[in-house]
């Protein structure tokens, strides 16, 4: 039996494709790196196609930077508050009637998404976060959504993933970050840091800590991630005992629960490719 | 008549060298881009010797990245409080009798520097800054020095010019920091950015802002240097009316005077090269 129709999570880097049924079950899935930049001008149709040779001839509900203006079609963003509906009257046909892209969503603060409005809005639609929340997406940037009635009423994005790959791969500390990142005395001395309020300051001191063997040089990189995670957080003032739900795979997720926690927050995990699947689904039923 | 010696601030990627008189006066000076990352393993003497052949057979006395571990020969750092004096006590030989190398100065913060020092105590010695003062050094390591009594009894080292470069080179927001970075009104958009303190989810408005066609793109060069230069001045939580003595070609020096100025300090600009060139001097006296 062939699946009712194919999402595919279709980012920058990567990409991930599932084949539905009727009743919103997984029938199949893959994951690849044929994310938007590695497709050539005018070879999305091909993409979408060799997907349907494999999974079905059925329909296809893209979302992520595939609509984005280096994407195959753009789609606008739609503006907060934004719901599961208002994504659904929004999308964008490439394909009229075969193939269609979810909009992003857009912040008057000013800030964008695309993609993550599926697996936010999904995570409510499932069950898996209350319709009154404050979602928590990190990432290379990282997404702190507010949920009110189940409608994304504002988010912030913070650019700390991408910062602490920069400082790792291409910086004056990257002989030195080497080491592990996990939740441990490292990671909870750069969550210590991030307290003082000075992370310029604070990212030389590492180097300054490994140059006069003050510090391990096997702990520098967990602690430059507890220094922006821990820097991430703090940007949000949360309020004490605030409950942040976390959408991350569980490496990662793991971290920020340490932050939140380390900031007063109660953290509580989030199944993220469950939340997709379900905002993904209820998108296509509700323009079904 | 052949100099009394030859001054050369040796860093990284630069290396400046001058032909000083007995009088502390420079005969000639040159600037070239063999910093140490130039020279080869087992180098540095012949890298001397050329200057010998060029300006004269004399004394070389030597400050910077020369003396770290990936220079000619590793010079200790001294301790704070370091005076001019203390330096040219432990001046290392790497030529005895011939060529020696200025020690760095370590902080327990801790932190580390090398080469500044020579400017910073050297603008005490002429006379720039007074003998009790804050005074700043702009650059990819931005360095803030309290001078006491003619002594650097501590500093604080933020990488503010290194995550410039990194963020306009390697980052999502390349593309749009094309424009120029001069003390203008995107400047100072960025200066007050920094001061809601969360630089990580502004770096993000920045592309936020571009994609939505609310900032101008040319802008955001400059935005993004406010709001990172306006961070590191923050960082030095400033006393009202505090002055600051900048060390910088008057570029950069500008900016950092803004940032002091909206940080309500009292920015006092300082000849850099004057400053070396006193410091270098008053150490060769004191070695003498």
């Amino acid at each position: 039996m062939p699946p009712a129709f194919l999402a595919v999570d279709w980012g920058t880097t990567n990409r991930r494709c599932y084949a539905i049924d009727a009743d919103g079950g997984v029938i199949a899935t893959d994951r690849d790196a044929r994310g938007i930049l590695s497709v050539p001008a005018g070879g999305f149709p091909a993409e979408v196609a060799a997907m349907r040779d494999r999974f079905g001839d059925v329909p296809v509900l893209c979302a992520g930077m595939v609509g984005s203006t280096r994407g195959w079609v753009e789609a606008p963003y739609v503006a907060c508050p934004a719901t599961l509906a208002d994504l659904a009257a929004s999308l964008i046909w490439a394909e009229p009637g075969r193939t269609a892209i979810v909009p992003g969503v857009k912040d008057d603060a000013p800030d964008v998404m695309r993609g993550e409005e599926v697996q936010l809005l999904g995570a409510v639609a499932a069950g898996l976060a209350p319709s009154d929340a404050l979602l928590c997406q990190p990432g290379t940037h990282s997404k702190w959504a507010m949920i009110a009635n189940g409608a994304i009423t504002g988010f912030r994005t913070a650019m700390t993933g991408e910062l602490f790959a920069l400082l790792r791969d291409r910086s004056l500390l990257t002989d030195f970050m080497t080491g592990p990142v996990d939740d441990g005395p490292a990671f909870h001395d750069g969550l210590a840091l991030a307290d003082r309020g000075t992370p310029l300051t604070s990212l030389f001191g590492e180097r300054a800590g490994a140059v006069l063997g003050r510090n391990a040089a096997a702990d520098v990189a967990a602690r430059v991630s507890g220094l922006l995670i821990g820097s991430d957080v703090r940007e949000r003032s949360l309020a004490p005992g605030a409950t942040v739900h976390i959408l991350a795979e569980p490496g990662l997720a793991a971290l920020y629960a340490a932050a939140v926690r380390h900031a007063g927050g109660t953290p509580v995990a989030v199944d993220s490719h469950a939340a997709f699947l379900a905002g993904i689904t209820a998108i296509w039923r509700l323009a079904a």
